[in-house]
């Protein structure tokens, strides 16, 4: 595993138990609730892309805890009011009960409200100058806002296969903004100028896209007990793939010329990016 | 009805559908779901308190626009998710049929979910300083986060009495946070001084919870077809109110209390907190 993955791993869950002991007011029940929804087992490539990217441009790592915690918090709201009854209906996420199984679904719900929330209380919060806390804010409301697009976008494309274009357009918004909102969060918790903004924001977009492509491969190639889902789910579903629209090898391709297009977006920036390039040759490595 | 609130209500619908019209790639029934969670017969206190605050400390009424957008999209997102069938179940709001209803569960959800982040994109953009814009958003965000707190203390002392003390956390939380955002938001877009600032939040905070006693006392004495829901059914859900607590002459009497008190809070500010009196007079004898 990447450095940068590793140190998040560790890094994270502290911290962002530390910063919802900080909160006053909340019951047991939906701290628990909002606890468990932040530590199902999660990647933690958000908080790791914000970290990285600070430190791509020179920043230190600890300005960006802030951004950290904020693109987690969106990320688990989203996984909480995604797995809802009225939306996918999901019981298991990552193995285990979701959120809305494991609690209730009242719970569930405010947990993810209160999630969002605290993003934003997290960026607003912080030693960051003023410009650059209120320029985080509107990267990540704008992210979330392009998620609830993707979402319905998703939606609406169940049950037919979407061209490229359409696909495309579903994963740019449903998981492609927060990544990148994660690293200009980051970016900017290390005072980016405008030229390593749009580098990082480069590679942020072919990552984000070269993960989605990558998952979609390892629907149709990986092994049901290591993806923590019955692989082939996605086909069952009718759900639109790359591998379905482009075929496998062509699908693995692109997924390692998005990939290339990411390291080379990188290249301006020096040693101080290699944490972000080890996690782009990582994560399209990554069996699960 | 006072010229703030009035002129409230009709400038906030354009502002807001102007608003919403600049945000990209939702689509038209998401749209029109969270257009309608916020045009459905909405008093417009907050935007009115926004926009009141903001000229009660010499600002130019537009200056506040950003703050009056958001926070009636956090008012509009909590009542959309209260009312959803996991949480109050409710099929009117205001004589019309809930989000959920209108619509369906999992756009009432995602309406819900757009609007908060709608409304921290509104206090992200526009063109005051970054630093108001950033103690703006940390003022929302809190407000938002003790919502999701009141709405529990709220769900947890169903079908009990509470005494005094944890019925205003309750109403402080719930309703009380918002109000005294909305105020704080309008004044720094105004540019108030701390001192400023402080009087109106003592403002904010007392008309929020006569707001708060008022409604219980109407909810006795008043009539169901200009409440819009129907007299008693408070009392019916054995929910803990101030009549029930203090009797109904000795609420009405702290309701008038607060007003009083909420009043005497702006005697700093001068002839340009003549429209935030004038709305201070009106909640109190409004009868719904």
């Amino acid at each position: 595993m990447p450095a940068l993955l590793q140190a998040a791993r560790t890094r994270f869950p502290a911290l962002f138990a530390d910063f919802l002991a900080r909160q006053n007011g909340l019951d047991q029940r939906l701290i628990d609730a909002a606890a468990y929804a932040m530590q199902n087992g999660g990647k933690r490539v958000r908080p790791a892309l914000a970290w990285g990217a600070c430190l791509a441009v020179g920043g230190r790592q600890e300005d960006a805890d802030g951004a950290a915690i904020a693109v987690e918090c969106i990320h688990g709201y989203s996984l909480v009011h995604d797995d809802l009854p009225c939306m996918d209906d999901d019981d298991l996420r990552r193995g285990q009960p979701t959120c809305h199984r494991r609690f209730d679904e009242a719970t569930a719900l405010l947990a993810g409200d209160a999630l969002q929330s605290l993003a934003f209380i997290s960026l607003a919060g912080g030693a960051l100058p003023a410009a650059v806390r209120a320029t985080q804010t509107a990267r990540l409301a704008a992210a979330a806002f392009d998620m609830v697009v993707g979402q319905r976008l998703d939606l609406s494309a169940e049950g037919r296969q979407l061209a490229l274009e359409p696909l495309e357009a579903v994963h740019r918004h449903k998981t492609g903004a927060l990544i990148r909102a994660a690293v200009a969060l980051g970016a900017l918790a290390g005072g980016a100028d405008t030229a390593r903004l749009a580098a990082l924001d480069r590679y942020a977009d072919r990552i984000g896209l070269a993960f989605q492509v990558h998952d979609d491969v390892l629907d149709v190639i990986g092994d049901t007990t290591v993806l923590g889902k019955r692989a082939g789910a996605d086909q069952d579903l009718e759900k639109s793939t790359y591998p379905a629209l482009l075929g496998l090898e062509a699908a693995q391709q692109l997924a390692r010329n998005l990939t290339d297009e990411a390291l080379a977006a990188l290249e301006p920036l020096g040693a101080d990016a290699d944490p972000l390039r080890e996690l782009a040759r990582f994560l399209l490595a990554r069996d699960h």
